[in-house]
């Protein structure tokens, strides 16, 4: 049913290296499998427990405890970004973490925003652990690695305002906020890098309370992206 | 500089098991050790990589990669619940995720919510992971573990509203908030449980973006916690 050189194969798809090397990716779990299924992705293949058995399932799992179906699915090809006035998108500043990450898509589909974009040394959103905390949002959300003050002016150009989040910025909770434009999130370690600092627009601020601040300095990024999302679309 | 049997007993804190019988837990890296050692906790012991060698360190650390500095720090005595009113109250019920119990503990720390309720069965705060992800938090909210119908019934006949998230909730970005009250949250793969909903006085819900929703069913539970202390402390 399932070959050495099968098992191999997908095992390897857990590495970057390979995923790149085959265009692949794997997804696990039942709901995950059928969302695979019903989107627009190519399912080369699924595997059940039920048919290739438990130890099979255990050899080509990326998880710690095996699901009982794993599907490979082929990486889509890599979409170029028309900025369009009216759009709200989301820019990653070079997130490190998978955890984070899948988040991050599953808030943005939540809040609607179509669109994700991500510098070049963001973390592989094919990565396992990003597409299972997903939990099938990477079939939704539209996700696109690029050089991201190039695309940030292109939105600037547009007419599609950049917002950033800083400890510098106005108080997000009183400030106007447009119904378009990019809300950009920095690093876990490092925040904003200078370069996609130059572009924002709007310098935003998630305040504390009380506001004078006497716990912790800052917010896990998947947390300050989720108050910031709300922020523009409960307006 | 430690001892073989050192060595083991520190390994040994990575399991829930031998922190309930040492009464000790690990904190890692050169930033939440001085929180600790600036904290009312008591710390026990503090290893540096430049004193014991790199090699001891990576026998004691529950870290995939080993940070510079561990300390040992003995937990405290458990707590009674008195509620005040006027105070936000979090309550989690049958949380099971280190990483989200960890980043709600932070959110709560930003928020100015200085005390976290958590049904028994709620993962341990001391698990590696928990304490990592607070980053430091931990050290200044105090948490916890309690009957959690019970203790809701508690602050209910303290004068503390009991509010919860249900999809058929009111719109919480609509909704009349007030300044006190205890805010529950369920679990990752259930929700909330039936004997805390009994205890619900207001139900709420965030919307999705648009409100009929077309992505994803749910929000990760720290993430619609965010949103959830967000709307509260905003207002």
């Amino acid at each position: 049913m399932l070959s050495k050189n099968g098992i191999k194969l997908i095992k390897s798809l857990s590495q970057k290296k390979f995923r790149d090397q085959e265009g692949l990716f794997t997804v696990e779990g039942e709901k995950m499998v059928a969302e695979a299924l019903a989107s627009d992705f190519e399912v080369v293949s699924v595997y059940r427990t039920s048919e290739i058995g438990e130890e099979a399932m255990s050899r080509i799992t990326a998880l710690s405890s095996p699901s009982p179906a794993l599907a490979v699915v082929r990486i889509p090809a890599p979409e170029a970004f028309v900025p369009t006035a009216g759009e709200l998108v989301l820019a990653l500043d070079s997130l490190r973490d998978p955890g984070n990450l899948g988040t991050i898509i599953r808030l943005a589909d939540w809040f609607g925003i179509r669109t994700v974009l991500a510098s070049r040394d963001t973390v592989d959103i094919y990565n396992p652990k990003v597409v299972q905390a997903t939990m099938g949002a990477i079939f939704r959300v539209r996700f696109i690695y690029c050089d991201l003050p190039e695309t940030l002016s292109l939105c600037r150009a547009a007419g599609l305002p950049v917002y950033g989040t800083f400890l510098d910025g106005e108080n997000i909770y009183g400030s106007a906020l447009s119904a378009d434009g990019v809300i950009v999130m920095g690093s876990e370690s490092n925040g904003i890098s200078p370069a996609v600092e130059a572009l924002v627009d709007r310098r935003l601020y998630i305040p504390p309370y009380p506001a004078s601040g006497t716990g912790s300095e800052s917010l896990n990024v998947a947390i300050a992206t989720a108050i910031t999302c709300s922020e523009f679309r409960r307006r």
